[in-house]
Order: C-alpha cells, then sequence, then structure tokens
C-alpha cells in the first residue's frame, strides 16, 4: 500500500519560466520531464534532470507534439511514420540528457493532446506503443486510469502505470469529469488530500454525484505551476505520510 | 593503407529533399547523419538511418546550431551550458532512432559554423568535447584534418579521426584554401580520385602552390547535394578500389 | 471570357528549394506567396516576390498552419484567437516584405490543411474570413470552388475568388475527386489544357463519370513543383492563347 | 522639456509569461512589441496591442534576432539579404497585428543581441537601416544614446529617438557601464528616479565616477520583467509628473 507522486517538470524555455521544478522535486518521486517538443530546452531540461538525481527522483519523458506556442495542448494529426519518429526523438534526447544527469529514462508518459488523443484513438495509440518497444521496451507506459490505452500496451507487451489527478473530479464511470463542467477542478488542498489518501486506502474514488467508484492507480498527478500547486502537492504528500502510506516511485513498485 | 568515405545525409526536412542518400549510402563507408538542428526531422532521418543499417555503413552524429533557415552555416554564440546541452541533446535524439532503425551511433561529426568554430575557439570545442564525454566517451569526434580541436579531444581522453575534403585545395600549411579564393574548390572527378589516391598512398597533399605536405586523414569526406557531386564520389570511390585500397568505416580501423 | 492561372510560390526554406519560381512566374498571372508558417524564409519570399513585380504577376498570401516539418498539411486545433491573430500576423508580414519588392499583396488563399478545413469547418472559416477584415477588408479571399466557405465570406462583406484545379478529377457535385480515388489526379497536360479551355468557354467541366457540370471559377490553380508540373502549367496557358482566351489577374477582372 | 518612457512588452510566449504589459501600458508612453522572432506570438502581440491601443500608448517594433530558446539575445550572424528581410518581416507583422488593434507602427527598436550589434557594427546597422527604409521611411529608429548608429542612420534619412537607459550606470564617455562590472545596475528607485529627473532638467547625467556628462535621450527605457522593475518604472513617472516633467510619446516630439 505504497504510492507514487509525479509531476510535469522541465517545462520552462529559456527565459521563461514554468512551475517550481526546484521545489516539486522535494515532493514528488517520479518527474514526467518534457523532450523539447512542446516545452523544455536542452539546457534547462538538463538542469531539471540533475535536480531529479540529486532527488532521488525517477525521471520519466514527457513526449508532445511539436508545438510550442500551443504548448502541446492543440490537437494535431501526425502519420505514424512521424508520430513514431517523433516520439523515439524525443525519449532519445531525454535519454543521452539523463545520461549526462547521471541518471536514466524509465517511463513514457504523452503530454497535453497526445496523452488526451491516445487515451482513445487506437491509431496514435498504436504508433506511441510502437515508439516505446522500437528504443526500450523496458520502458513503462503511463496512462489515464480507465483508458485503453493501457490495455493496448500491455496486449503489445508493454508495462503499464495508471494514473489519477489529484485535483479532478470523477465521473461515475471512472473517468475525469469534464474541465468545462462545474466542479471538475478541485480546489482545496485538504480535500484534494483526503480524497487520495481514500482512494490509496480504498481503491476507491468518490465520484461527483458522491456515489463511489474502484479505480487504479498506480500513481497520482499533482501540479507545481503555481504556489497554491506546490502547496497542495506538499500538503498530498504530508497527508500520505502521515497515514503512513510509504512514497515511492511506481517503477519501483512495477519491478516486484 | 585503406580508407574511409564519409558524407553528411539526412538533411531532408518534411518534403524539402536535400542530397540522394540513397546513391550515397552505396558510396561511403561511414554517414554523418543530421540530428534536427540544423536539418532533418525525426521520420526523415529515421528513414536515412535504416538504409544506413541496411547498407552497413557506419552512422555518426552531425551535430549543429539550432538554425534550420541558415542550415547550420551561421555563427552562433551559445553558452556553454547551451551548448554542451544541444550537442547531448542531439547525439541523444540520434541513437534513440538509431537503436530504432537497427544500427548505433559510432562517432560525432559537427556540421557546419559549429564544425568550423570548434577547428579554432577552444571554448566552444571543449564544450563540445564535454558534451561526448558526457553521453559516451566511447564515441570518437571527427574534426578538420590539422586543427587543433583534433588535440584538444585527445588531452580529454576522446578518441579522434581527422577527414580531409576530396573536392578542396589545400594551403601549404596543410589547411582548407578559403572557399572565396579562386581554385579553392576542384571540379573535376578524374583529378580528384587521383589526388585523394595519392594522399591514401603517401600520407601526402598536393597544395594549391604545387609544393606537397603531410596530411594525416583517417576520413575522406565526399558530398551527394547534386548529380555531379554524387558522380564524383562514386569516382574516387571506383579509384580508389582499383588501386586495391579497401574502403573500410574508420572507425574500425580505430579499434585496431 | 479572360481567365487567371495562379499557383503556390515562395515555398523554398534557406537552401532548400521548392518549385521553380522563375518559370511559373512567367506563366501565371497570380501568385501564392508563402508567409513563413508552412513555408518560405523572409529572405528567399523577398526574391519570389520581387520576381513576381518585376513579371506583373498578382502576389497573393498564402497562409497556412505553423508547421514546417509537415508543410502544412497537418491538420491543427488553434484557438480563434490564434487562428485570427496568425492569419493576420502572416499576411501584414508578407504585405511589409511585399511593399519593399514594389508590389502589394491583393488576396488571400489560405493553404493545405487550413485551406481545406475552412472549406467546410464553419468555425475556423469565421476565423480566417475576421482575419482579412481586421487587416484588410479590399483582400479578396480565394477558396475551393462549390465550398460555402465562399458565400460565408460574401456574407461578411469579403469579395471572393473561386478555384478550379487543372489537373484534378470533378465529381458530379462539382467537387474534386478524393486523392485517393483512381483517376483523381490528371497527368496528360493537352488534356488538361483542354478541359481547362472547355470549362472557360462553357462555365462547365467533364466529371469522373464522363457528364458535365458547372463550375464557377475565377482562376485555375496549376502547379510548378516538377519539371512536368512546369510544362504543363506552359501547356494550359499556351493552349488558352491559342483560343483566343485572354490571361489576366482575377483581380483585375473582380475589380470591373 | 517634456520625456518619453519606453518598455519592451508583449514578450509572452504561448503559456510563458514574461513581464507585466497591462502594468506597464499604465505607466510608459510608448510599447516596444515584440515580433515574434526573439519573443510573442501573434495572438499575445495581438492582446498586448489592443491594451496600448486603449491606453493611448505609441507602438514600435521590436525586432530581433530569430531565436526563441536564446531570446534573441544570442549574436547571430545573418547575411544582409537575410537580415534586412527579417527585420521587413517582423516590421509587416506588426503592422497588421496593429492594424487588427486599432493602432499603428511608429518606430522600430531593435532588440537585444541586434540591438547591441547595430550599435558599433556597420554592416549589420547598415541592414536595419535598409529594411526600415524599404518598408517605410516615415519609422523612426530608436538607438542607444551616444552610439553611431543613431548618425549613420541620420544620414540615410531616417529620423531617430536616442534612448537612456534608466537603472543603468554610465561611464564619462557617456556610454554604458558594462553589466559585469560592479554597480553598472541600479536597484533604488528613488535614486534612478532622481538621476533621471535630472538628465530630463539639465542634459547630463553624473557617471559612475561622479562626474557629470551630456546625454542626448528622447526617450528612457524602463523595465517591467519584475514586480521590482514594475515599481521603480511607476516611481520614475511619479517623480517626473511631480517635478512638472510632462510625459508623453517622443514621435509626437519629433514631428513638432
Amino acid at each position: 500500500m505504497d504510492m507514487d507522486l509525479n509531476s510535469d517538470l522541465g517545462e520552462s524555455l529559456g527565459l521563461w519560466r514554468m512551475g517550481d521544478d526546484a521545489s516539486m522535486l522535494g515532493i514528488v518521486t517520479s518527474a514526467n520531464v518534457a523532450c523539447g517538443f512542446h516545452a523544455g530546452d536542452p539546457a534547462g531540461i538538463l538542469q531539471t534532470l540533475k535536480k531529479a538525481a540529486a532527488n532521488g527522483v525517477v525521471v520519466g519523458a514527457h513526449v508532445g507534439y511539436p508545438d510550442l506556442v500551443g504548448f502541446g495542448r492543440r490537437n494535431m494529426d501526425p502519420s505514424s511514420a512521424e508520430l513514431v519518429a517523433d516520439v523515439i526523438y524525443q525519449i532519445g534526447a531525454l535519454q543521452g540528457l539523463a545520461k549526462a544527469a547521471g541518471t536514466e529514462v524509465r517511463y513514457v508518459k504523452p503530454h497535453g493532446a497526445l496523452y488526451n488523443t491516445i487515451a482513445h484513438d487506437a491509431r496514435q495509440a498504436a504508433d506511441v506503443i510502437t515508439a516505446i518497444l522500437e528504443i526500450d521496451p523496458g520502458l513503462v507506459l503511463m496512462g489515464l486510469a480507465g483508458t485503453p490505452i493501457l490495455e493496448w500496451a500491455a496486449e503489445r507487451g508493454l508495462r503499464t502505470a495508471a494514473e489519477a489527478f489529484a485535483d479532478r473530479a470523477y465521473t461515475e464511470e471512472g473517468t475525469l469529469v469534464s474541465r468545462r463542467a462545474e466542479g471538475a477542478v478541485l480546489h482545496d488542498p485538504e480535500q484534494v488530500a483526503e480524497r487520495m489518501l481514500r482512494l490509496v486506502e480504498t481503491g476507491e474514488i468518490e465520484t461527483i454525484s458522491g456515489a463511489r467508484v474502484r479505480l487504479a492507480a498506480d500513481s497520482i498527478c499533482v501540479h507545481g505551476d503555481s504556489p497554491g500547486a506546490v502547496a497542495m502537492a506538499r500538503r498530498l504528500r504530508e497527508r500520505l505520510e502521515e497515514a503512513g502510506v510509504p512514497l515511492r516511485p511506481f517503477v519501483d513498485a512495477l519491478a516486484n
């Protein structure tokens, strides 16, 4: 009954700052590090990787569409040849920087529009899976709990990890309530911490309607893009620790 | 008394074609493959790598400044932190794609303005050397024969390879005649083939003034950016073969 | 009974060449010039504009999605705020270069995936129309003959021009046969010239099934991306001239 | 005896924020707006332009080298053909967006490494001047007070404006003390405000050695990239207003 906390890091670009990587690397156990396509420049990524290594935080490749202005959040329609190669390129680049930082890439978590697309689009999902298998079949694919990408990946021999979102409301089907709906995003750190603790203890999450639904989660995603977000992540970690839930990288749990 | 032929490949970008990679991969023994900063997109690079693997051609990372419009030929002034990370990023990306293509990156040859700059700029040279050492000290650095970058790299423990240019005139100091000078670029395939054969056989090259100068070359660079260039490269290979000079990748010779 | 010929030009990027602008500017009467988002760099665009000015060819802004690697042919999903501003930015940049070249931008023809999307997607169509109205309501919008974008633009007060494609087969509904269908693309210059001459003379085009359908076209699009394409365009121009069809820019006809 | 305050604005990029444009547009009289090469995306630039228009702040084109990761602060070596076209492209793009925002571009202030380079590099200076003359000879060129670019521009018929930096120390030659030297950057808002008031009143500035030197300044540059910077700019404006110095755009003063 341990748990992993992950967050998107390395998303600055040159002089433009995004998030508080130094603080978050003291909170999370897994870092999804940008690879330069939706965010991140090599020098900034390398800094984040060195801090992750120094903090013993496991590193994953946060691969995205090639779209800095849209921060990888706009849908794109790459061909399979393009998407496979784009994902391999990003993972390889991060592997190189990780080696220089004294660590290594252990998993892949697609970002933004690519993350959402592969949760239901079988073609792009297959391309991402192919890319991972071709560069390193030992990498774990992290995806949204309850979506078919996790099965598609498992069928092709990839290890997978399911993630829950700490600050998001869930439907009775165990999926995320659309951001456009009222109550979709939670803002109270105490409430978030309690919900996640119960998820860890029971394997169930309270839905937006007040019911409970099973949710198999290997990791919980937290944000660090504002002081409030960092405080929420910190409170979640404290609450889990107070309750005796060991925090450790999900890749270590999978390995057992 | 064997020799290596290398060429810059993988330099197309999306729909824009550059060079005749398919033909050149039947001629050269080492391919300097673009890494996306001065040229090359991931899908195109992957195609070139697969053809290189199929032809048994050794692959090197052709790293450059981040400048597509200038094709990496414009001087830039990155900080050391930026240049080190940019080079690692590019090598890593190419290593990833090479693995997917069933081959591996064996050496690094900087491109264009970066190539020229590190031949004499100790700071940027040191950054490139640092980058290679940090990602993989087993990689060989290819540089211009007769320039100090080769010594600087050797002093820090890197293996190096010196290259000569098949179609360029040389000064009595064993350096390239400036492109702006008359006679700097040679156009006759037969003359080029003869010069290079004599270089291989004697270790000397005829200078633009008619004298001879020693030139230690592990590889000869040929171009593939026009039908005439491909024909010149092919004729050089034939001439060397006719004279009984075995063509094999320089990295294999170094390993001995 | 005159006609306009248009072609996509200015699509080189740095050292990468695309098309034969010099030849095409001796054939067409309107030039759709790339604006740097899907293709074209400022120095290359300026050269094409100067040649267009010297040839008396009218200039239009060939605006596209920001996607060099995909050449603007991949669907993207910009917000309205983004798309409006992206289109204004591109038109403005081309206006600036056109002024420096001694000419001016007279119309706008969206490119690639944006062109296809706005033919049927009312939201993105409205964004493009808004952009044109905001920067210069005197610009003409060129779109695919028979698609609603032309009506949407007219309803908002924009002048429009409908274009036919010289080398494409048409359905009985007056729309293009999908490129994936057999016979969708025509390759015989003589056949293409005859079809287009009849279109000019009768206002009808022969469909892929052999029937005839009305097609209101203000301009005919020809390509210049291969020697064969240039020859086809030249033959079309000759055939129209032989038949006494005056070739003149569509914007001049609209102005009457 | 009036004065202009200018600041670099529009430098956000997609989700990445830079500076506090809303606050600064209540302080300055002239806004140097990024054009997308060193910073700024079209939608963000358009927002800044609309706010500038609403505040009656005059707009200038803050043109730079094409280098987002380096924020235009790294030296580059474009050819004349490239630099001329790059500058025209950026000014034209901003003119288009300005028109959509209900305002217009009145001047050009190069950014970062380009700004510093043209202060002393006659070739790149000539290219920037050529670009402005070709797109609109009515635009004013803003440059560093005391540098030859202002004379070079005037000799070719451009109107110019000289700027002083509010928070920088000056040498006895009337040039900026290098950032690397101790005391080069001033941090006390009250001191900065007093120095600038005296500059306005006397046409002289106190040098780092305590002497006084003449400095002809049409505008004072202030920063908005931190809360402290905004407060310093606000204090400077207040101090000038308290002393009865009218704040108005330098372009209006030039017009007299």
